[in-house]
């Protein structure tokens, strides 16, 4: 069995490296990444272009797409039997809150998770110590195998930037709420023509008891179940009596 | 007030004309929409780039970026007091089930309302009616005046390609399923290299009672809430009880 | 017979609309232009990625590709018989000197005649006077229908941003040259990330009498021949004797 | 003395590692190439967004940009003295006539030479024997060492695809031409949609003594002397009687 190894960085970048040499030590490791950073990717696809693949060695393909493109094309093209496993990043710089909406790491993994696999994914609040992120990617890796995922369902791992040995454990928790970003940036290029930068996230806002930014506050590796079912059921019943009046055109 | 228009087809397409004639009979309306074509952008942000503007008129501007950019932009940067709301639309084909991952429609609705804004998604089964969809969102439009959505939900409408007559009415509905994507094509192109493209959309898989699908097949329109917080809340007990013996390390 | 009009700035900017009303009292128009602004395409051609079109009406057609790729694909698969003359701009800002080896709106009409056709590159040393342009267009091609030019040449044209009553005419030019472009500008974007720019195009260095900057300077309109065969000719022959000694291995 | 090496197949490409490879046993060298195949990319400049640069190792550059990018950023900024010389290559497969005009390999060399340093471009008509491209791009630098050339010119090099034995020597030569590339290629994408290929170049049209064309025809490696002086000279008398009755407006 094969574990799948992606993220949102690039092909190149150190996190994926370190995430599939520490993932070799327990299963075979395909790595299928972006050829390019794509922070920000969200789930997006490559619809209008193809996909162009360079096989950098035996076991590390490089992608001309997205993060979610690498996972699909990964599993429905280039691997001869199903992966056990997607996991993606290790992520240079935290995946918290309303992050994961826009994250192209988590992305992967729920690609991996729509393609009928176990997928997570990892972030280090940080660019430094990806050692410990790898250490504790493969202790859940041990888990996964024994407790199977929901079947719409991925685990979204964030783990401070600290020496493994100052991991103060795991903690389950709720996505948080960041404030709204900050505004915009305007410039003008050196041309003269004016430009706007999207500004970098804004500050926690619901970073209370049981969520992910709590966790990570008190040097807790932070494991939040996400969904990829969309749906909001609770609310379906209250639309269904607000309809009653609109029915009549 | 004004309400925010935008879409992920691009500026020019057809069903976001449409769309922001039809809503001007109601309101003020400012449309601020990427410049080419965006399907399949999901979420996406533009992080490695900065955004460039373009007044096509004094309510339409297009913009270098995604959905996601676009509005942000909007709302942070272009508008002197916040929208009312935000309509994201009329797309040309369907947002059913698992599509809702991957549309850039729906992200341009989430990304209104991550910003505080009630927000709704409009596709058209099809690309004939547009006006159907056009009138179908004036309605709504109208009831979402009366009723206000919860502050981490926005609603996603499909209306089926009919003649706005021939449509039966309104369904509340949950998110249904695809099979899987089939399989990539792989081509080559005329230099003789390798490409790969996304195949099109699956078939339905969970198009059972009370689905979006369901509901469109039906001749209904279809309305899902759909939730922005990811947290798989159900599942988090069961996690916690898990990883009581993965905390010694 | 049908003038085919493309530029770099893009399908919808100010200097290609004026343009094709001008040429349209002549002749039939032909519009296929990127979608976007390609300023500083060169002759850069789109070979990993296929070229889509919008047929915005009749005779405008915006193209997701380079200025040479619109040229290339209007002529190879858009007309049904091949037009009179290529038309290039009109671009807003000069395509002088050096400017000439990056511009887009220069290779667009070098497109054209590679592919046979006799070509014209307009550029407005501004953004004011597209008309005076347009006016001096016109009576280029009106002179170009009584005189061939050589099958390996285009025509540059550069227009003073004037009011055409103040053009003193028009002078056969060489192209003059700019000192080395200003220092790429380094920056941070808004992430922390370094980032470069290309900064602006460098002074005049070689402005003298007979070159362009010195037409434009008088208030002439300047007219390069340029060439499409980049053989330097005149230095074979010394070539020739250099590799004497380098022939044995 | 250092020598920067650039190509447009991209930083990744075997053909520029082994040039640089080569190039170390003589000279310092300096790696900065595109992050991607650019190929086609011609003198093309990104001017919308910013560059931005990942160091691979202390002597190789990845640059998010075009061949003429990478050049024009490397001397500009990233050296501290200026290099001895550019060279470019090794691309993987011809530039040869017509194509010259849209190679990224060949304007990586043109930028280097309007930035004030001599200045080759080296291609190999295949992609196997790059070893034997390196060596005759060694044996051409040593010479350039002893013989300035002209200010404003560059080699263009194409060397046979046949080991370094079988190589019959130098000839210098003039561009050929090719046939107008073959039409364009018409296809539908997976989803149904038109899209347009750019065909691969045409045969040889002008293949005939003293071309390119006929020295790799006949086992000869082919160095043409190619000017970045874009001015027609010869025709400007020739204009300046056209004109004459042009002036009376």
């Amino acid at each position: 069995m094969t574990i799948l190894v992606s993220n949102d960085d690039g092909v190149h970048a150190p996190g994926i490296r370190c995430l599939a040499e520490a993932l070799a030590e327990i299963s075979n490791v395909l790595t299928v990444a972006p050829d390019r950073n794509c922070s920000g990717a969200s789930n997006s696809l490559t619809l209008e272009n193809p996909l162009r693949i360079v096989k950098l060695d035996e076991n590390r393909i490089s992608v001309k797409g997205t993060p979610t493109d690498c996972v699909h094309l990964a599993i429905n093209e280039l691997v001869a039997e199903p992966p056990e496993l997607v996991v993606s990043g290790i992520n240079a710089g935290a995946n918290l809150g309303d992050d994961v909406l826009y994250s192209g790491t988590v992305a992967a993994a729920m690609e991996g998770r729509n393609l009928g696999l176990p997928a997570i994914a990892v972030s280090l609040v940080g660019s430094e110590h990806y050692q410990s992120a790898a250490k504790v990617t493969v202790k859940l890796v041990e888990q996964l195998r024994k407790h199977a995922l929901p079947s719409n369902q991925i685990l979204n791992v964030n783990v401070p930037d600290l020496p493994f040995e100052q991991l103060k454990g795991f903690k389950i928790t709720r996505l948080g709420s960041r404030h709204r970003a900050e505004v915009m940036v305007k410039q003008q290029d050196p041309r003269g023509h004016d430009i706007y930068w999207l500004g970098p996230p804004g500050k926690m806002q619901d970073a209370g008891e049981g969520t992910d930014f709590a966790a990570i506050a008190e040097a807790y590796v932070s494991i939040t179940p996400v969904t990829i079912d969309m749906t909001a059921h609770g609310f379906i019943g209250k639309l269904d009596t607000w309809i009653q009046d609109w029915e009549t055109k």
